[in-house]
């Protein structure tokens, strides 16, 4: 009962507007419509997909303590709090459609400590992820994760959604990368969990149970971050097959060569076909073969003498197994040259139809081309195009379907999604690689999760948050959607 | 009151001998007070620290189910249960104090698949981490970890204690080479976690919960472990210093190189003097230099060329901080050869003391000189030797203490420890690197976690464990230690 006063939209002045000036100050609150309209998306829903439902007030906690007073207030009173980065999310992990106070931690985007020394720095989680990106670099580090968002997003983001990117085959996701988090619990209590120590054996392991957690165990306030050295050198090759068998073939061999490449990127022969025939070849004409049906987008970074070596041994590999034509980068306007073609799907694929689906998921490395043989089947049996890109090296597949009758409706959509996992999951994949469950996917969780083990994942969502307040309707499957 | 008619250690057939042989089978049990007896210690319990106390049975299962029946069991008549692998734990985690089952894993032996495809296995966890290390190393394919008992200990009792060794700073602890788990929750429930998939954001990150939490979580009965290629090229060197405040300044510059070697051990002025004194120097005579105060060991790894660009830069960077002397080994006989001073200082040091309290104690990186520093400090004020030696690459100091009067006693052990741990803790440090808290450092905690943090801690482990049966009296301070 105590909820339903707090889920009005209504712009007159409410207990929780009162309280929540009252506890931050008036210029950390916004009440306004217009404001708390535009926190009701992240960058994945599209309008009509779900019920809009602003939040009833959006905070800016400037510190922990912030934050501390808004979930103890919250949990006192019974009212949703859904945290908040860039909202660059894709499946609606940051989208308040049941109401309550969007929790941004935008304005926490200090970087309090670069650490040279120690390799690491300390953030607030409101940082932008390229920040700490650039800030490392200028002090001859490196930061690796990479999500597609890493303009916009947050470094809170990304953990809450242990983002991944181009690089994840050799250095791994972010959680590969935190050290030590401070968090917020639900009740408002906060914990330090972590150290700057490579060896921390000092209590459980519990800094890894929020990254990933999609905010829904608790608010990140602060990060340790690895750092490592920035690699001497980065060469960018783009290899072009005839057919994905070859470039399928090829890849392994290369990774049990020794050589793990921090960027192995595949883009299959429907993407290449709906690039050539939009006219977005470009300059990439010079090494795009008419017979390719395969391209690998593949980066080497290290020592210099390292990186020779392995350049040579990947074409040597690749030589064996049809390769069409071989070219080579090293300076950032040859490098942006080789990648014009995956960055030219979007766009070519938009001339093809103007209703996509999109799909992000996972399976071992080893099962890529397996899964791209059932997606291909799937394609030929429901008549559908299904474009197919993404990260090799990591078995991360970025899929696109489109109908080539009638666009597909929603029902037609979930169908065809449940489908294309249980293909994944057959191969033992899941139905998210980088871009979270949220409210798309979690319906689809028990594919990958069997009851025990979702029973055990319930059981620690309720010990922390026994009231559902905190980012409420999200991962689970049945999780209430609405007020 | 359940509980203190299993508490027995008489020979006669109890209600428990009957139950746990219609569960499993007789040759699954034991109940021979010899057999108990020997599972009474682990590797660090000197007879007489703590009561001895032998369990009232000891089980081998075979499988998950196995465990299964006997946790349901436990769980349903109150029964304490502590799993164990080899037991060559250093901290108590796998001593029975409080009697109870002895659940032994090594029967659950088996490596179930060697994927050289997707670089991983997946193991039982009775495997012992030397036949998994020599399984991969067939297969062209390397496990990084390498903790000093590697070739007893089990894969089990790594990830429970989330062992480390001497590889960390460059390729990370037990925990960065876990992608799954198998687990037995204290209910008999089984959770399977985590998948082959590099990318896998389906659900909760629950994997790293039960590493390095010690057997008191829940018993994990089965982990896919990433594998990573084998380094072409294992290179050892061996450098000498008239200080340890030079082989300090030596190393960040090392790492700011861009050179992460996979080794890099230090040993200080005491070993080094118990070495030379105990006629221990042998064929390191050639390089140990009179002068020498302070020596590191460093191995690179990785392709030839780069390998030999590392060595190369080593050396000039050592040049320019006072080194004495430098040596460079390949093969084998000559690694063993720079190795013989580190693989002497424990017989050395039983020639100056036969009472040397022992510590696992970890820093961030950077803190080393000054934690020696102080250790320095506190062995002339106490009237002590404090020989330190450990892995400088990832803060991981192992240090021994003997008085120069009479030996210490108990409580002089444990104020002594405390100090030790506090210099530790005020540098950012932790009061356990890689072995464990158990029993012997559950009284320290607090000094690492503060009071929220602690209570965060005994909540997962109450909703897991509401009765307290799985391993009872280890890690949290104050938990009980006898019946």
């Amino acid at each position: 009962m105590k909820l339903t006063r707090f889920f009005s939209s209504s712009a007159s002045t409410s207990p929780l507007e009162t309280d929540l000036v009252r506890l931050l100050g008036k210029d950390k609150c916004s009440f306004d419509l217009e404001d708390r309209t535009v926190y009701a998306y992240d960058a994945g829903e599209e309008e009509g997909d779900l019920p809009l439902t602003p939040p009833c007030a959006v905070v800016y906690p400037e510190s922990a303590e912030d934050v501390c007073a808004v979930m103890a207030y919250a949990h006192e009173n019974g009212i949703p709090v859904i945290p908040r980065g860039a909202g660059s999310g894709l499946t609606g992990g940051a989208v308040p459609h049941m109401g309550g106070i969007i929790l941004s931690l935008v304005r926490m985007n200090k970087i309090l400590e670069l650490d040279t020394k120690n390799l690491c720095a300390v953030v607030e989680t409101g940082v932008v992820t390229a920040d700490l990106q650039a800030a490392a670099a200028e002090a001859g580090l490196f930061y690796p994760p990479d999500p597609a968002s890493q303009d916009v997003s947050t470094m809170g983001g990304n953990i809450a959604e242990n983002s991944g990117g181009m690089r994840a085959a050799k250095y791994g996701v972010t959680k590969a990368y935190v050290l030590g988090l401070e968090v917020v619990l639900p009740d408002g209590r906060l914990v330090t969990l972590g150290s700057k120590c490579i060896k921390d054996v000092a209590g459980y392991s519990m800094t890894e149970l929020f990254i990933g957690s999609e905010g829904t165990l608790g608010i990140i306030t602060r990060a340790i971050v690895r750092l490592v050295p920035k690699p001497e050198t980065v060469i960018t090759l783009a290899v072009c097959f005839d057919s994905m068998e070859g470039a399928g073939r090829a890849v392994p061999e290369i990774f049990r060569a020794g050589v793990i490449p921090c960027t192995l990127e595949f883009i299959d022969s429907t993407c290449l076909t709906a690039v050539r025939k939009a006219g977005l070849l470009g300059s990439s004409q010079e090494f795009v073969h008419d017979r390719t049906r395969a391209m690998l987008l593949v980066e080497v970074d290290g020592r210099a003498a390292q990186v020779a070596e392995d350049v040579r041994q990947i074409r040597s590999l690749c030589e064996g197994f049809d390769m069409l034509s071989f070219a080579q980068a090293e300076g950032q306007a040859d490098r942006d040259n080789l990648w014009h073609v995956r960055r030219s799907i979007h766009g070519a694929l938009a001339l093809l139809s103007d209703h996509w689906m999109e799909e992000d998921i996972s399976v071992p490395p080893a099962a890529i081309p397996e899964m791209l043989s059932r997606l291909d089947r799937l394609a030929r049996e429901e008549n559908l195009m299904i474009p197919c890109f993404g990260h090799y090296g990591d078995g991360n597949i970025h899929l696109s379907a489109a109908s080539l009758d009638s666009p597909l409706d929603p029902s037609g959509e979930t169908d065809l999604r449940r489908k294309i996992f249980r293909h994944a999951a057959d191969l033992g994949g899941r139905i998210a690689a980088e871009h979270g469950i949220g409210i798309a996917k979690k319906a689809f969780l028990e594919m990958n999760l069997d009851n025990d083990t979702l029973n055990f994942a319930r059981q620690l969502k309720t010990v922390l948050d026994p009231n559902g307040l905190l980012n409420p309707g999200k991962v689970f499957p049945g999780s209430k959607t609405g007020p």
